[in-house]
């Protein structure tokens, strides 16, 4: 059975890090105790991890880093837990097809470890990387990502502001060019939003709901705690 | 003699398409009065070139399309300018990667042919379109750009709001996230401003300025007008 925490950002306006996501993170893990923090998505991959582990520590949780070479099969595959940081999603793909962990990290999320993912996280989660906020600072073989649910994620969603000046595209319109070329439904999060997959269920958690864009539809908005169980039959 | 013009934006806030740059579009191009236009960063070519063309015309220019078929190439080499439309970065350049253009393209202009690019133009005539702020709605090959220029452009900068809730990545943030994987300085312009190249010389267009990041070092603010001939030898 898949299960997913997915979370559009570690940080929220007003709280610590992680502070918004803490409740919903023990009850996800329930007993397990070991998380397997992968940091692929910063530069500093110890610094990332040591910051992690003192923020986790506290919820009685160790933490263990996932490292860029050889051994990371192996620590993939005795994995209790997974947690997948945020940064950069061009950078955390990269380095998961230059390891050759795709695979593996995926059929082991498939058999039933728990995948948590922050932004970058979970952008890896869907289908693709297509839709990210982020920079194309390193080129990936492939934007295909673990492919854990049939849509991709916008995280750190902002929605339209109408009095805004500037002329770059907005989030929408970006999204819009998305599916001029791919068919996949896109999730948009706010930054306080969280998704849940227990198997064939799927719900949002956090105050401030998402935005469900669909191929040749107009947006829907998602309240909290939707259930989106349809989501995964599409 | 390479010769450029390369505009933030095409729409500019409080005026109509291209006006903030027909001036200097008019001065850049002189005698010249045909102009082969690049639609492929957006979806509709025709419809693009279309508005292009209307928008033109009042200032005695012919607009002709550039095909995404085998006459691409001869068209190309036939162009007496070249003008490269905004969109996005990502699809501009897998078609032009697709078409075999990138090397046609970039011997044209080195051998003296304008060129005019706006947002996605713009990134890519400098070295990759790595700093792009575009969502990868399709996978290039590379992202390797036309290199007419020995840095990197993001277009549409934003400064940093220090009164924003939003906790995603800064522009600032994201152009030090490509520093920590790439060498090249990035030119960042407000939306008024261009940048005009003429064989050695280099210089900031438009009231707004600018501001660049090198690796390693603070962002440098530069003033509209400002002589970036240094940029050129880096």
């Amino acid at each position: 059975m898949t299960r997913l925490l997915l979370l559009s950002s570690s940080n929220v306006h007003g709280h610590g890090y992680l502070d918004h996501a803490a409740a919903e993170l023990q009850d996800f893990l329930g007993p397990r105790r070991r998380v397997l923090f992968v940091p692929f998505a910063l530069h500093d991959h110890a610094g990332y991890t040591e910051k992690v582990r003192e923020r986790l520590a506290p919820l009685g949780l160790t933490v263990e880093q996932l490292l860029a070479g050889p051994e990371a099969r192996a620590q993939v595959e005795a994995a209790e837990a997974v947690f997948v940081g945020g940064g950069n999603s061009f950078r955390l793909l990269a380095d998961l097809y230059r390891l050759g962990l795709i695979e593996p990290l995926r059929a082991r999320v498939v058999a039933g470890t728990p995948y948590i993912g922050s932004s970058a996280g979970t952008n890896l989660a869907g289908k693709t990387i297509g839709t990210t906020n982020d920079m194309p600072i390193v080129h990936p073989p492939s934007f295909v990502g673990l492919g854990l649910l049939p849509f991709n994620f916008n995280p750190h969603y902002l929605d339209p502001d109408p009095a805004s000046t500037h002329k770059g595209e907005t989030r929408d319109a970006r999204i819009l060019e998305f599916h001029e070329l791919n068919p996949q439904p896109v999730l948009a999060l706010r930054e306080p939003t969280m998704l849940r997959r227990e198997g064939d269920h799927l719900g949002l958690r956090g105050a401030a709901g998402a935005r469900l864009f669909r191929r040749g539809q107009a947006a829907i908005e998602l309240a909290p705690g939707s259930d989106l169980d349809e989501l995964l039959r599409e």
